[in-house]
């Protein structure tokens, strides 16, 4: 499949992927996907005749959420994303004079992506095994690293949804409570201990009602698509505060999202095999096929001054715990899913120190500070550092990204 | 004040409530107040003068959520709310034969009140030192029944916003994993230790932008009002998947609102002095004058032949950590607040078993039954069982209440 529309090398923004935004100009939004570098405008689309016969609602992308369109279900969004990606082929509909330096294409950089979803409830699980090992053996017992119920459930908490942010939104060094060692009392003031959480999340697309639920084989008709997660944490807050109720304060003053949803259908080349999982799940945790998905994942850090170093390679297919039996195991209690809801993984760990997904397991409580190319050191995250993720697949000259997943702390 | 509607003795809805809901009336919906069993239509209020010079936007009560009213602020709210109240008063604007068999005023009883407000985020917390004592003897060191975090901050996790009902709705027994005692792995079934949680929660009247802080000064400008609150949960569920995380399945299944808001102004003569604090908490913890609330509450267990019973007789003022300080806490951090979110009190426990705020505590883990006029007991809640939860306030004359806060539970 070859676009009209140049698109450089590793682009996350190929063909094949077709993801959906929203994008803000002049306070005006509107739906998108992206290609290459070129933002096409799919409320600028809806006045041509490309979706002619989808009985698309008037406006569907005229919003500043794609929730509605999402709502519409998986028969018409998929239908939406093919006649877009076949329109954009050499050849296609939209390659056409009357459309060049016309409002449906706009330059990437000339427009701000903001939160493309309005998002209900955010719940985060726990669901790789090694950072689970990790946090276990660094602050349990290392003989039982793992706790009794994290092989027979995917463990989760509720987040805060008010404090999602787009990519690029600047994230402030949190004030809280912390007890510092040997202390007989609590202490006040910034947090030294921020960190960054790698995680991937997944939007429902369909709803369920209360007492309804949702079974693995059934789960991959209620997952929208997926995008990039971090799930800042202050770990000194954390320590402190999350026992017995678990994260709050530490975790709820900001997560930042990548600006574009991948829907599954672009990710469906790149499923794969997921670990195998002993002792044997519940029946109602159990499924058929392959439910992980081989995508790529790093994590770089850069600092005030622009210098770079890569802090963490790793992988989505590590998952122990797959999106299906997440949504399953949400809903196995008659939980009710709304549209825009997101279900985000818990942090990505691989098996080795350069792939863990969070600076408290790759600088293991800071006692293994990671070297920068200026030759600073961090244990957590500085003033002024971004942190920056980055997802993609690859396969057979095919290549879906998820771009940037960028924050920076400030003070 | 005297209202020229009969409002019967004891009504939860005096001239001196005026809350605030909204009512379906064949799939119609609109903002609404009570006067006892009279409810008064705030749409149809809209087409007479009643709010002139106020500059209400066009269908502000027309409305399935009253989140927009809410959010023009507390002066114009609440000067909407005096005027209800004055029109009607005997020779007030509404006493009038003009309105008399009008859509303007409709018999309780006709209608089916829906959840007031759309609520972005729900926070529980954990402030009632009686409830935390308790739960600590029974499950943690009774030596050490408080954990070392909580008299020096409000501890609270976030919950689901969207299983949250209004009264009335009946909560299905949910399935869940459990680890049964002595058992080498967890089954699957439905849950034998359903248990509610008497609350109260409070609504936010005022946003704030991500990084701002809200302190215990100001708090009060940011709440709206109060309901009541039944956060059921799930004991057996809850006592396999809570640690490290928090509750999630065992408290996502429903939560149950009192339909009606009860605006700050309604309960300013009702302020009472909390607990007094010790040890001293931190500066931005600190508070001035009465910010605890007199607030009677009761919970019946009505089976489902109609047999009830009174099962707790508590009260508001009992809490140690006041809603100023929650408020403080949760924004100390920079999180953002919106209209609409919703912040509960966590189980209100009294000094005595018969005050206490769920059946854990009163049957002290199923070891002392209640018992019920038809012979037989409880332990836990039972299906056909409907938990009444009650709030009012009594004070020279005057009675506030909230309206019933009801849930039964169905196999």
């Amino acid at each position: 499949m070859i676009s009209f529309i140049n698109i450089p090398e590793n682009s996350d923004f190929s063909i094949h992927n077709i993801p959906f935004g929203v994008y803000n100009q002049d306070g005006n939004h509107a739906a998108c996907t992206r290609l290459g570098d070129i933002i096409v405008d799919l409320h600028q689309c809806m006045q041509t005749q490309l979706f002619d016969g989808l009985a698309l609602p008037k406006g569907i992308f005229h919003k500043s959420t794609i929730n509605d369109f999402i709502g519409l279900g998986k028969p018409i969004t998929t239908e939406v994303r093919k006649r877009i990606q076949k329109a954009l082929l050499v050849g296609g509909f939209l390659d056409n004079d009357i459309f060049k330096d016309s409002p449906l294409f706009v330059n990437a950089e000339k427009v701000k992506m903001v939160l493309p979803i309005h998002i209900g409830d955010y719940t985060d699980f726990f669901s790789s095994k090694e950072h689970a090992t990790n946090t276990g053996l660094m602050f349990r017992d290392p003989a039982n690293a793992l706790l009794p119920n994290w092989l027979h459930l995917p463990v989760a908490y509720h987040g805060r949804a008010s404090s999602i942010v787009p990519s690029g939104t600047p994230i402030r060094r949190p004030n809280g409570q912390t007890m510092p060692d040997g202390a007989d009392k609590p202490i006040f003031g910034p947090s030294k201990q921020v960190d960054f959480e790698l995680e991937m999340g997944f939007v429902i697309g369909k709803e369920t009602n209360l007492g309804e639920t949702i079974s693995t084989d059934h789960a991959e008709d209620y997952i929208f698509g997926l995008m990039l997660f971090n799930d800042w944490s202050a770990r000194d807050i954390q320590k402190w505060e999350y026992i017995p109720l678990g994260p709050f304060l530490a975790k709820n003053f900001a997560s930042t999202i990548s600006p574009w949803i991948v829907p599954m259908e672009a990710l469906e080349p790149f499923r794969v095999e997921g670990p195998t999982q002993d002792p044997e799940v519940l029946p109602y945790l159990q499924y058929q096929g392959n439910k992980n998905y081989d995508i790529h994942l790093s994590v770089d850090i850069i600092t005030q001054q622009g210098i770079s170093q890569r802090i963490s390679t790793t992988n989505f297919k590590y998952m122990y715990w797959n999106m299906c039996q997440q949504l399953a195991h949400h809903t196995v209690n008659g939980c009710n899913m709304r549209v825009g809801d997101l279900l985000a993984s818990g942090t990505i760990s691989g098996p080795t120190a350069d792939s863990y997904g969070s600076m408290l397991e790759i600088c293991w409580k800071g006692t293994k500070p990671a070297q920068m190319p200026d030759g600073t050191e961090r244990k957590f995250i500085h003033d002024g550092d971004t942190v920056s993720m980055h997802g993609w697949c690859e396969k057979e000259g095919i290549r879906i990204g998820f771009g940037a997943c960028d924050g920076q702390v400030i003070s």
